[in-house]
């Protein structure tokens, strides 16, 4: 089977059936990064460019990896060494690299849509990395497989995602993707941090963190963006603490195995205690494992690869 | 043929045998960006680093995409990260990386002379990637070869070129350029950026953007650095626009069949209309395109390859 | 003879055997670097992480450099654009990089004993690459094989250390190095500049310059680093210049054949005269052509390799 879209935006275009393709293409690129010679010839001669506007380490530095070990040439602009700083246009930008011929670019965007915007300008694939707090697919992909490599399957498991939601782009393509995948999604947060009717994605509210992951199987912690506290969308971080840190005692109230999730990087001692955060219920790190296996099949079926 | 030179630091040293000589080579070159597998083994074992003390995209990865197709290992060194920021002179820099027998050095600095002093100084190839106001060799050339595509030959093309012409690398190494290769260039903007006695280049100079391009083949539209405008070399882009950006009025003047050049990073609506960036005439991302094939070419060329 | 021990994080948990091992292993990758395809395929499949939370241009190119001649595939993640912007932890980032599987993490950071932290919680290698005022031990390794190399051996030559020696991790290292190696080594500074009890480490202490010279085989000369200057750590540079800057005249106090070197980057005029630093005596290139035959050892030895 093959992926016949061009490009990656978020989960909501997705189909069930392009998830379970790019999840087993996943699954089935693991094993690679655990060879004695970690890369295969797949995408020898293909150029990857990694467009980022936002500063980041692990998804740049995953979807690098994922590149080489596919033999891919990859190639980093970061925004602050990039002629953004000389006023030039996202768009221009887009379509100067369009003319390079390379064959897959991966941007992350502080707007919303920028991604979409140039998927439909340009005739190279896009794939999004993170737009504003609008979707994070690869991010949504890495975080089923986990689910999935775990509890051997997505559909009827039970997700409480919990913190800023409103301004996450990692829980809306979450709540896309799981929903779709025949999970049940709980969300919660305090008021500021719920989106307005966004129970219509299809999730139940909650405004307690020990009423969300009541008999869950998966909590999904959100990280709490310092860098937002100048706006004062809650009172203080030790009040949100106080109320929504994920720890020893509270966690008690989920199921027997629960599993923790969290997109990184961890605020410890804010969203989660460090003891859940290293301890037996977190897959953290397996998250950030997938991560390179996912951003290899994403990167091998857009330039044409088949499951 | 081969090229005998050990470096390329400006247009104006290159005999029109040499320029020729890089433009078929160039050309042979664009096939290999349309391939399935877009990547030759040409420069394997080859280090090519990247030195850029001024902030670029479009070159600094042009000339990246060029080196990793000819299967070149590529080292990226940008000022803002490097022992410049502890003081070492740009020959000490430059005295380092020559220590770790790279093969060809790029180097752009906003000093006008720099490639040429490292030049003088170490064994291995420097291309000149823009120093200050003075030369930008390799954009000459892909202009050159774009020109050549487009019209099928150099001499007896009519080429104006406007804007900012003192401040303008691109400009000077396109008068020497087509000059050298029996163009007519005109040159055109404000009294304030037109260099005195620039008629000595060999150019025919006009005050107004009307006369300028009346009759011409080519319109090459230089990039007005907003940065400078704190200088105040012009009253006000408003002035400056309603004065010398190309638009679907004036381009009437030029010949029918005229070609719009801009070497990027365009500023839409000051320079240039939006409609003529993206319109009919224009060549821009062509010359985007013919960008990798010539860097390939110099990179091949000054490593020792034969055309 | 292979490498046992899983990290290299200091001069002072080296065996003799051990530096004897990376030093024969580095002479012999000399050669790759002076051919025509400077690249042997050993480390294909292998990929490094270059994470450097200080600005460097010298050793993160160098260790690029190194593992680009080993076919491995390398990431750079500088300080300013990694999460640590974020508020992540030391810890947190390397347990992420650790799970995306790489087999070495060079790492250079400004706090003493960064990199040991890490070495004890990761599986992959680690290699320090500069942790604050504590070790250097690849600068060290390259400044042994440089001695080697121009004398013929370590064991009973006469090195003189001068310079700011209590903030310099290369003095440290090459304490530890030269001292094992059975040379005789004589450190000299300003008292501030001196750490108490520096005797305890097996050298000889002066305060003059030309004491500390004289009939010395090496003068190793340290950079003052001018950015703590404002910690008024001595009276003012021109000071430290009369009374500490090799020059002409006072190098003359040393053996007729004395070599000078210096880690870089180099302030001319300030610890070292430019005639000295370009002169005869000099062998600071031929550091600098070692430090990747250092570090290529370093990579092929640490992943498995045999010399």
């Amino acid at each position: 089977m093959k992926l016949t879209r061009k490009d990656i935006l978020g989960i909501k275009d997705l189909a069930v059936d392009e998830i379970n393709l790019i999840l087993e293409t996943a699954e089935s690129f693991i094993e690679v990064s655990t060879r004695e010679i970690k890369k295969v010839p797949t995408l020898r001669g293909k150029t990857i460019i990694n467009l980022f506007f936002e500063a980041s380490t692990r998804t740049r530095t995953s979807f690098e990896i994922a590149a080489k070990r596919l033999s891919a040439d990859t190639i980093n602009i970061s925004a602050s060494t990039s002629s953004v700083v000389k006023g030039e246009t996202l768009v221009d930008t887009a379509r100067n690299l369009e003319a390079m011929n390379p064959d897959v670019i991966v941007i992350r965007h502080s707007a919303a849509g920028a991604p979409h915007m140039l998927a439909g300008m340009i005739k190279q694939s896009i794939i999004n990395a993170g737009d504003g707090a609008h979707e994070h697919p690869s991010q949504a992909l890495l975080d089923m497989m986990t689910i999935k490599e775990k509890k051997g399957r997505i559909a009827g498991i039970k997700v409480a995602i919990v913190g800023d939601i409103a301004h996450s782009r990692v829980a809306r393509s979450n709540i896309y993707g799981l929903t779709k995948m025949g999970a049940k999604v709980i969300v919660a947060g305090p008021a500021m941090m719920l989106p307005r009717n966004i129970e219509q994605m299809g999730v139940t509210v909650y405004h307690q963190l020990k009423e969300a992951i009541k008999d869950v199987d998966i909590i999904m912690m959100l990280r709490i963006q310092l860098e937002r506290q100048q706006q004062r969308i809650f009172p203080s971080l030790r009040e949100y603490s106080n109320y929504f840190c994920l720890n020893r005692q509270n966690i008690t109230l989920a199921k027997e195995d629960v599993l923790v999730m969290h997109p990184g990087p961890i605020n410890r001692g804010i969203e989660i205690a460090p003891d859940i955060a290293d301890g037996p219920y977190s897959v953290i790190l397996d998250q950030v494992k997938n991560g390179v296996a996912v951003r290899m099949a994403l990167l091998y079926l857009l330039t044409g690869g088949k499951s």
